[in-house]
């Protein structure tokens, strides 16, 4: 490896993404979790999360534009949201450029996540404070047993399903999310690696079907995640939304976008033959 | 880095990629570029060309259905095609499985590839000695300027435009590739990585458009290219092409694939908003 500092990310199997860094900002352990910021040449600001890459400056628009504009895009009058996770503020700040939100509830189990993305990821975090966002730092898996409210969507922008994130790969979790979606709802949750997780998500989607009627698979390619190819659950209880796409909202709100538009709406559903075949527990 | 062999691709601007190795079976200068096969714990047998991943075993078949099968089931009765390039055999291996084609003509300009590539990647190689294919060690631009053959299709698979590959990325050759495409044909290229290497995507679109009247873009996911997300382009000299797809063929040949599919066919021409702007000179 050249000279200097690297952060490198074992992909495990003997693959590493190694990343040149120019400055280390914060290196922590917080009650969750080991949390690193770093500065780096290629991707600008990385963090990670227990030394797994969460999201850098440069492509972290391809995750949250297609977490937040595919099911807000689906839904028929999509007013109040619920995210699982997402402390870094990213899926929160696509959610508030659609004006008929009124109200979004975050869910973060770790309040530094938050903190610090605030402080060194403004770019991701600044909508953190409109008046719409609601932060609660609990336990996803506890809120959505406990909440009275209810959902238009739900977004579960979890880490991996290792260390605090594990609790939301689980049937009852996803029952309880049922429970608060309302009639028409969308839920999405990110479903992890084409290429290099397929048990995993073969898990996401198989106890998903417990619950949802109707469970679909969208993809798009995230340079810094293992092996690109990410994977996006999207379950409703009818198969309506699957086949909506409100074409005249979208060109209304004239989004300035990076990765998501109007052909990737429907084409990020089309999965490579291989990738079709494991979300429905085929592969 | 974790102990043992690597082999580790410099991706530039302080990205590194790297593959733990088994086993190096072969490290040569051929006449044309340095030349490394390892077998890798990850991605199976790899292919290195002045130690810039070609090809592996696990991932191969994503380029090679997306660079094939594309132009062959979008033309409405291919025959003959020309690869130039593709020594590893995988274009040619994809190619063969359509009982239309008659005549393969690929011209790699570094004979050890081919040679290298049937000693340790029978997966790849094993149809060039098809009586279909028919090998010609030369160089693609001066075939193209001097064969008398013309083509349905013709494919160009190159080597990233630095070293012997360097050549292809140039206004002439592709006018001396159009006057060998029958009337109705395709020329698709490989052309680069859309997140990495923009600069060179929009060289490749905006020469090609120098020569051809219909320009398109698609892409896939290749887990072992620098960040991803592949762009290929896709030329002839009516729309039809574009529009057409030959669902019935598609149907009738049961080809067992593992990317490409009937959604992926339409869909791989839907490209994320930047790299839409790209392709068209706007990025």
């Amino acid at each position: 490896m050249a000279g200097g500092t690297w952060f490198t990310e074992d992909q495990r199997e003997g693959l590493e993404l190694s990343f040149k860094v120019k400055e280390t900002l914060v290196s922590k352990h917080t009650p969750y979790q080991k949390l690193d910021i770093y500065d780096t040449y290629k991707y600008g600001i990385l963090l990670t999360l227990d030394d797994l890459v969460m999201t850098t400056e440069k492509d972290e628009f391809v995750y949250h534009e297609l977490i937040a504009h595919v099911p807000l895009f689906s839904h028929q009058h999509p007013q109040e949201v619920l995210i699982i996770g997402g402390g870094d503020g990213g899926t929160a700040r696509e959610i508030v450029k659609h004006p008929c939100i009124t109200r979004i509830d975050m869910v973060e189990i770790d309040e530094q996540v938050v903190v610090m993305s605030k402080q060194y990821m403004p770019f991701l975090a600044k909508d953190l404070t409109n008046p719409k966002v609601h932060l609660y730092f609990q336990d996803g898996v506890e809120f959505v047993k406990n909440t009275i409210s209810t959902y238009d969507v739900i977004i579960i922008d979890s880490t991996d399903p290792i260390g605090p994130g594990e609790g939301l790969l689980n049937t009852e979790f996803y029952r309880n999310c049922a429970n608060i979606l309302k009639a028409g709802g969308i839920l999405v949750s990110q479903a992890e690696s084409l290429y290099n997780n397929p048990d995993c998500v073969k898990q996401v989607f198989s106890k998903l079907r417990n619950v949802f009627p109707v469970v679909s698979a969208y993809a798009g390619t995230i340079p810094t995640y293992p092996a690109g190819l990410w994977c996006f659950a999207f379950c409703c209880n009818t198969p309506e939304p699957l086949n909506f796409f409100d074409e005249a909202r979208f060109d209304r709100l004239q989004l300035a976008l990076r990765y998501y538009n109007k052909g990737i709406h429907k084409a990020c559903f089309a999965l490579p033959e291989f990738a079709k075949r494991l979300c429905q527990g085929e592969g």
